[in-house]
């Protein structure tokens, strides 16, 4: 065990809420590490949790314990999960959070969290991210045997993630988040991207089109519109220097079509 | 001890501030474990710091030293004190922060932190939580004993606290705070719903009405002006899937009323 | 060593970003303590960033390590260094983020970051704060010699500081930074403050003039214009209880001026 516990909520940054998550989980294992990835994701978006949890959270060491809590159903009959993708392991709603790791690869264990004596005595209807999530994960970084939580599952909750269109000559995808330099990251890979002529593919997004794909911002000048492959491997818009989606206006969804 | 230290100020998130603190604390006690419950008190709202520690504290593992830096007096004569509340030990000045721990149970130790040598050898007259309260806290983290800081006391500053009206089919609160979802959260606890008929009751608030307290969020469509009894305790008028305070233009000290 | 890795950026308060380089981090160093300074210098300001590891990071035990990403050059020639100044270590691009600590104090030891094996395997061209800065510092707190990083440098990037000119009767300073307050902080220090009467000085700003340096933000009634010795010991203008920036519209770089 790596020891460490990382939190990924939608409460926003510096909630108060994230820290009563922490006293709950200190309380159970006052050696856990805590790590926070984000408290930033937009409230109740799924769809950009489980972006954020598959960009972030294969960085860790072997066996950390990702919590994350955006989780519009909570008091509802969605379950709890246990998941263990690669070498990572997953407490959360199983609402889609996990279905972006999942698409990489198959989880080698999922777990229905449903037994309470490894939850907080009392439960709120409204904070399950407290009252069981934090308990759990810090169970688990003790020691606990995650089968020990419930019975296994066949698989988590899915969300439907936009393909990809790669014809020859023509690659099809979309704007699929917005970084807080307000770079436009496209939900194509560096995978996809083989065979593509870098120097003279046109890419085009709204109104806006763009030649080449460059190494590195500085590649072009101050106030260019500029695509390159980022950091986590995606193909990315760019105003050098600027925000591309404000000055742009250019919003999640958003098409981006690369043409050679 | 818990070797935990916590910190609530009002420097606003990610301020250099608080990190200024931490390395005055880590200094003194390398082994500290520091967590953060809050930087966005808003600015010297001592009634809201006091609100936050109530609420969040008392998760904490036992003998956790709080630090709570909301200062509007820092450099006039207002005391620095260390007080025990239950299990947990506060750090802060003597303005009225603990003063809603202390409604809900008596301080068993009070000190006014007036001895120098626990403080660092050069006092700035504007930033009292680097240079006077985190080296005391990492003092004490590192065993020494509270009743050295200085003179016991009495009791700690207070500030009023609304009172709530309870008559047979009436209770009168107010709205006390509004989280990052934009819940209102009134002062009214579930202890003092006891004998209300949560499925006949009408709570105003401003000039808007619902019927019933609820368990959850889900129990209402999208869009329902709503009550529940949130993870706290207390009361809470909500939009679901919305911000209530943004939408209804509610704000922290409108009254609520109950009757049934 | 401290064991102690901070952190500074401009990636925005509670970025995913900094997430990915504490995972780095912890992967090659599990029981780095970790400690953010701030993440929220603003884009791309290595100016800012500069004031920011001056202010804060001497307050640390010695021998931590603080990384610092403001790298608007990520990708050219420009040079990732090691720097000990004092008893502090530095890792940070060479684009003038120590100049400001090496104005103070000559670096005693200069690192060209150059050689690879010291790096994650695979470089990206955008992110060397996770790719480079973060495993140079994670194995730096593993005991590694910094001399092995690379070659030996003479000095690092020079930022041009404005000089404060002191005439009999006269000091003319600058705004050099807000604070998240609101307060005006100048680049007169309390060093280039002696001799002057602190009771009779007349202090402008833009079309503001104040009479009088004090204490504290308690020696003047709200609402009044006032200059004060700050905590970092430099000459700060505030309003009482207010934003002095937001109220009077003053912004970095607006000259001040001190005469008796």
């Amino acid at each position: 065990m790596s020891g460490i516990i990382t939190l990924t909520t939608d409460f926003g940054a510096d909630s108060p809420y994230v820290a009563a998550m922490k006293g709950v989980i200190l309380s159970i294992d006052p050696d856990a590490k805590l790590v926070d990835i984000t408290h930033s994701v937009p409230p109740q978006n799924v769809r950009q949790g489980a972006l954020v949890l598959a960009s972030v959270t294969p960085r860790f060491p072997p066996d950390t314990i990702h919590v994350a809590v955006i989780d519009p159903g909570v008091g509802t009959t969605r379950q709890i999960v246990y998941a263990r993708i690669g070498s990572q392991q997953y407490v959360c709603p199983d609402n889609g959070l996990l279905s972006r790791l999942a698409l990489r690869q198959r989880p080698s264990k999922i777990v229905a969290a449903t037994r309470a004596e490894f939850w907080l005595p009392r439960v709120s209807s409204t904070f399950h991210g407290r009252d069981i999530m934090a308990p759990i994960a810090a169970r688990l970084n003790r020691g606990f045997e995650p089968s020990q939580l419930g019975s296994a599952m066949d698989h988590v909750a899915h969300l439907a993630w936009r393909e990809i269109s790669i014809v020859p000559g023509k690659i099809e995808g979309a704007i699929e988040s917005i970084d807080s330099f307000g770079n436009l990251i496209t939900d194509i890979s560096s995978g996809q991207l083989e065979g593509v002529p870098f120097d003279e593919v046109r890419i085009a997004c709204d109104e806006h089109e763009t030649l080449g794909i460059y190494r590195t911002y500085n590649d072009q000048p101050d106030m260019t519109f500029m695509a390159l492959v980022n950091s986590d491997d995606h193909l990315e818009l760019a105003i050098v220097g600027e925000s591309a989606a404000g000055m742009l206006g250019i919003t999640v969804g958003t098409p981006v079509v690369l043409s050679w």
